[in-house]
């Protein structure tokens, strides 16, 4: 089975990373741009079969593991 | 309009990264897992609402710019 994490700064959180792609996007010519947000993508490979368990471990790694509650939210997606 | 890229390496590439989280995750008491590959996610906010105009800009700039595609392969989703 495969989870997919996605792991985004929570929309009051400053982004500098996002605001430097943007510029120097901006600076390659490319127009009407008006925000980039930078996040991370995990994908999870798991053992066995079991999609509710499945959801409950990954739910409960992205947020131990791979977030920071603090400034980032999380979502996951389960592909069985 | 809303834009999502999504970055991940190719399969064959090593990802060391994802490894480090792989085994913490292991170490955290979390089994099962049989692989963690780390990526990246990017949200741009595009102004204007032609739909193929976005995706062909912004497939540019994850082509161009947020990915490098000798090891990396890149998704785009246009939210309208």
């Amino acid at each position: 089975m495969k989870a997919k994490v996605y792991v985004n700064l929570k929309s009051g959180v400053l982004d500098p990373q996002g605001k430097a792609i943007q510029h120097s996007v901006e600076l390659l010519g490319f127009s009407g741009i008006s925000d980039v947000r930078q996040g991370k993508y995990f994908e999870i490979a798991l053992e066995g079969s079991d999609v509710a368990q499945a959801r409950e471990s990954v739910d409960k790694i992205a947020r131990e593991v791979l977030s920071n509650p603090i400034i980032e939210d999380y979502r996951v997606e389960i592909e069985s």
